[in-house]
C-alpha cells in the first residue's frame, strides 16, 4: 500500500483545503444574509423617494416590482447556500473517505494533540492495579462475611432517572451528548442506580454490593485522591428490619473495611437527619431551609464556622441569631453520654423530631458498643453529608493523623490547593453513607416505599494513602505471576521452546519466553 | 418537613407554569422576529409611495424618520428579548431551588417516565454476576499463565484519542456533551486505549490484560449478546519479538479460554491482512479500495457473496470481473496445505504483499501445531476484521453448532432479528483479534512504533450461552456465602444475637441475622 500513501495524503490536503474554503464562504455569506435583510428595506425605499416625481401607481409598481426581484434575488441566494450546505456535506464525506483509505497509516500526521486522559483520570499501571486489586479483594471479603451478593448496573442511567436527587451537585453530572434516542447521564454515585434497580425489579429486601466507578465534574485534586472518575465500594442493607440493627451493621462494615486495610488510625462520625431538622426547629429555621441550611452545615469539614454562618446569613437568608444558635449545637460531639445531656436540652425536648434522632441515636450506640466499635466512634452535630436524599442515620469514616503523610499535604497546599483541615489533624473523609427510606419510592410508580441504609467505601483516597506509603518504604510489588522463564542459549531453537512452554502449560504452571 | 411539603409543591406548580408561559412567549416573538425584519421594507416602502404627493426630500425625510424608528423598535424588542431570556434564566433558578427544597421528598410527584436501563445496556443481578465473576476468574487466570499485567484506564478517552482509528465504525462511537472543557468520548474498545498508554508512557514491551466495559451505539441484539454496553477481556502482547511467536500465543490464549469456559466446539479462523492486500492487489483492486474492499470482506460472517458483491460493484464502485476474482479466493479455506497451493498460485506469486502474507502464515500455522491447536484452527481467506488498523495476522474465535441452543435462536428470529447463519452452523464470534504495528506510532510524536499484537474475548456472548445453559439445567448458584444465620424463638434478643454475629465476625464467619 505504501506507493500510494503519498498520493492519497496529498488527495486529502486538496480535499481538505476545499472543505476549509467552502467553509469560510458558507460564513461569510450568513453573516452578510441578515444584514442583507434589514436593507432591503432602507435601501429600496430610498429608491421609491427618488422616484416620486411619477405618479403613485407607478411608484407602487416600481417599488413592489424591485422589491419583488430583491426577495427573489434572497431566496435564490438561500437556495444557493442549503445547495452549498449539501455541497460540503459531500466534500466532507469525500474527506473522510480519503482519510479511512488511509486507515492505520494515517496517524503520524495527525498526531498533534497532547497525550493525557481526561481531565480528573488516570490510567492504572500494572503496579497500582496489584496495590488496587488486593484492596478490592479485602474490602470484598468483609462485604462476603456480611453476607452481600454482588450486582451491577450500566455505567450510564436515563438522565431523569438522576434528575433530583442530589440537590446542589447535580451540576457536577456527567452528561452524554444527544446523538438520537434516549437522553443519557454517566451515574454519579452507585446508590441511586440500586434504587433505580430496586424499584424496577419490585426487590424489597437484600444486602447487595456493588464495586464500580462513579463520575463527578467536580474540582480534581489528584494527590489527595480526589479524581472525576473513581471508584465506589457500596453495601447496602434493603428492606424492612428492627431499628438500627442494618444501620449500625454499616458502621460496622465500615470498622472492619478499615481495619482490614490497616491504613492507620480513624473515627467515624455519626448524626441523624432527624435530629438535624429538630435542632434547626428548635433554632428557628423555617422548614423550606432545612435542606439549604443543612448543605452549608455539611461544609463545616472544610469551612471554619465563620465562613459557614456567613454562608447561612447572607446567602440562605437566615437570621443572625437563629445561625449562632445553630452554631452551639454543631460544635457537640461526644458518645453516649451527650445523647442524653441533649435528651433533656429545653429546647430539643420540644420538637418531636429531635427527639426522635436522639433516640435513634441511643440505639444506635448501644449496638455500636456491642461490636466493640465504643473507641471509633464520635456522635457528632456537624456531620450533616451534602446529598439530598438520607432520611435517617447518617455516618462518615475518617482517617485521623494526615502526620505520618505530613510531606505529601505540605506539597498539595504548595501546589494551590486550599490548606484545609485536612492539612491538619484529620484526613479526608473515607467512607461515608446513611439511611435513606424515600429514595426506591421515588422510582416506584406507586411512590412503595423500601426503607435503605447503606454505606460507600472510598477508595481511592486509600489508593493514594497505600501508594505514597508503598513509594516511602520502596515496596516492590510484583505485577506478574511468571513462574518459569523459557530461554536459551542460540538464537533458534524456537520450537524447541514452545514444545516446553506449552507443557508447562498444559500442566498450569505460568510460564514465558517474551519479555 | 411535611407541612411545608404541600405549599412548596404549589409553589413549585405556579413558578413551572410561570417558566412554561415565558418559554413559550419567547418562541412565539423568535418567530415574528426574522418576519419583522423581511417586511420592515414591504411595509415602509408601500407607505412611502402613498405619500409620494409631498417633495421628494419630504418624502425621504419621512421614509427615513420611519424606518428609523421601526428600526428602533426592533432593536428595542431584540433587547427586551434578551432581558425575558435573562428573566427566563432566573425563573428556572427559582423553580430548580424549589426542587431542591423538596428534596428527597419530591419524587413520587415526579415519576413519570419509564423504569428501565439504557437501550442495549443491562443490569447484572446476583445471580448472573456469580456466573460472569467465575467467568473473569478463569479468564484471568489463562492470563496470569502466560504473564499478563493488569492495566486500567479511563471509560472516556479525549475524543481525538479515538478519531480515525476505527474507519466505517467511527459512527457508533458515544460522545459526551460538551459541559465546558475537553470534549471526551467513550471508550469503543480496549485497544485504542492501551496504544494510547503505551505512547503516553513510553512503554515499548509488555505483556498486558484488561478486563473492562467498552461502548458502541450499535443495533443491540440482546438476546444473543450483543450490547451496546459489554466487557471485553483483552490480552496484548507489544514489543519487538521473533516473527509469529506473540500472535502464535494470542491464538494459544483463545483456545485455552475457550477450553477452560468449556462453552462448546469452536473454531479458530486465522488470515493475514498482508495475504488480503496482496490478494486484493492480485484481482487487480486499486490500492486505494483495499480498505473499503476488506471492509465488505468482513461482512461475509453475516451476508451471503452475492451481497457482499453488490456492496463492492454498485457501493464501492470495483468492476465485476475483479469483485468476482476476490470470490473465487475468498471461499478457500484450510490448513498447511492451503498455505502451499497459494504459496504455487500464479496471480499471488506475482505480488509481494500475497507471498509475505502466505510466509507469515505457514509459521503462525507451524507454531499453532507445536500448540496441539491443529484441530482448533482454519486458515479462512474470508475472514477480514472490520477495524481499520489492523497490519498483520488476524483471527477470530467461533463458536460452533447453535443446535444446542435451537429454542433460543429460534426465538431470536421470530422477534424479528434478521435470521443470519448465526441461526444456522456457526454461533456469532467470541473472541477476535490480531497484528495492529502502526497503532502506537499514531500516538508517539515521533512515530515511534510498537508492535503489537493482541486478542480480545467477547465475554457477553460467553455470559449468554452459559446464562440459557443454566436455564436450562435449572442450575441455582448460590449468590451469598452465608455461613451460619443467627436467629432467635423470642422477637426480642437482639442484643444477645448482635453479640454472638460479633463473635463470628471476629472469627471471619460469614453471617448475618438480616434476610
Amino acid at each position: 500500500m505504501s506507493d500510494t500513501r503519498e498520493q492519497i495524503l496529498e488527495q486529502i490536503k486538496v480535499q481538505g483545503d476545499l472543505v476549509r474554503q467552502l467553509k469560510a464562504a458558507k460564513e461569510t455569506k450568513e453573516k452578510t444574509e441578515k444584514e442583507m435583510l434589514r436593507s432591503i428595506g432602507r435601501q429600496w425605499c430610498c429608491s421609491a423617494a427618488f422616484q416620486c416625481r411619477r405618479s403613485k401607481r407607478a411608484i407602487t409598481t416600481i417599488v413592489g416590482q424591485q422589491l419583488k426581484a430583491q426577495e427573489q434575488q434572497l431566496h435564490e441566494q438561500q437556495q444557493q447556500q442549503q445547495q452549498e450546505v449539501h455541497k460540503i456535506d459531500d466534500e466532507v464525506s469525500r474527506l473522510l473517505a480519503l482519510k479511512a483509505k488511509l486507515g492505520g497509516d494515517a496517524a503520524p500526521a495527525n498526531q498533534k494533540f497532547t497525550l493525557k486522559t481526561p481531565k480528573g483520570t488516570r490510567d492504572y499501571a500494572p503496579q497500582q492495579m496489584t496495590l488496587r486489586q488486593s484492596v478490592l479483594d479485602k474490602i470484598v471479603q468483609v462485604f462476603k462475611r456480611h453476607g452481600g451478593e454482588a450486582i451491577d448496573t450500566p455505567v450510564f442511567e436515563l438522565k431523569e432517572v438522576l434528575t433530583g436527587k442530589y440537590g446542589e451537585d447535580s451540576k457536577l453530572i456527567y452528561d452524554l451528548k444527544d446523538q438520537g434516542g434516549e437522553i443519557l447521564s454517566m451515574r454519579y454515585d452507585l446508590t441511586v442506580p440500586l434504587a433505580r434497580y430496586l424499584a424496577m425489579n419490585k426487590i424489597s429486601s437484600i444486602k447487595r454490593y456493588h464495586i464500580a466507578k462513579v463520575y463527578r465534574r467536580d474540582n480534581p485534586a489528584m494527590t489527595r485522591g480526589r479524581y472525576r472518575e473513581f471508584y465506589q465500594c457500596d453495601f447496602d442493607i434493603a428492606g424492612t428490619h428492627d431499628p438500627m440493627l442494618a444501620d449500625a451493621e454499616c458502621v460496622k462494615i465500615v470498622a472492619e473495611v478499615l481495619d482490614t486495610l490497616d491504613i492507620g488510625d480513624y473515627v467515624i462520625k455519626l448524626n441523624h437527619r432527624q435530629l438535624l431538622d429538630g435542632m434547626f426547629e428548635a433554632c428557628g429555621v423555617p422548614a423550606s431551609n432545612f435542606r439549604a441550611i443543612c448543605s452549608a452545615v455539611d461544609k463545616l469539614d472544610k469551612s471554619p464556622w465563620e465562613d459557614v454562618r456567613k454562608e447561612m446569613v447572607d446567602e440562605k437568608g437566615l437570621d443572625g441569631v437563629t445561625a449562632d444558635k445553630i452554631g452551639e449545637y454543631v460544635r457537640l460531639s461526644g458518645g453516649a453520654e451527650l445523647v442524653e445531656r441533649l435528651l433533656s436540652d429545653e429546647k430539643l425536648k420540644a420538637v418531636p423530631n429531635a427527639v426522635k434522632g436522639l433516640e435513634g441515636m441511643q440505639l444506635l450506640l448501644k449496638y455500636c458498643a456491642l461490636f466493640n466499635l465504643d473507641h471509633r466512634i464520635s456522635f457528632d452535630l456537624s456531620l450533616a453529608r451534602g446529598l439530598d436524599y438520607y432520611t435517617g442515620v447518617i455516618y462518615e469514616g475518617v482517617l485521623k493523623g494526615e502526620q505520618e503523610q505530613g510531606p505529601s499535604a505540605a506539597k498539595t497546599a504548595q501546589n494551590g490547593e486550599p490548606a484545609t483541615s485536612e492539612a491538619g489533624g484529620t484526613v479526608g473523609s473515607v467512607a461515608g453513607g446513611g439511611r435513606y427510606d424515600n429514595l426506591v419510592g421515588m422510582f416506584d410508580p406507586r411512590g412503595k416505599a423500601v426503607p435503605c441504609v447503606g454505606v460507600s467505601i472510598g477508595v481511592e483516597r486509600i489508593f493514594s494513602v497505600l501508594e505514597s506509603r508503598a513509594l516511602a518504604n520502596k515496596t516492590k510489588l510484583r505485577t506478574n505471576d511468571v513462574e518459569v522463564f523459557v530461554a536459551s542459549a542460540h538464537k533458534g531453537l524456537h520450537e524447541q521452546r514452545l514444545r516446553v512452554l506449552n507443557q508447562l502449560w498444559a500442566a498450569g504452571i505460568k510460564a514465558s519466553c517474551l519479555n
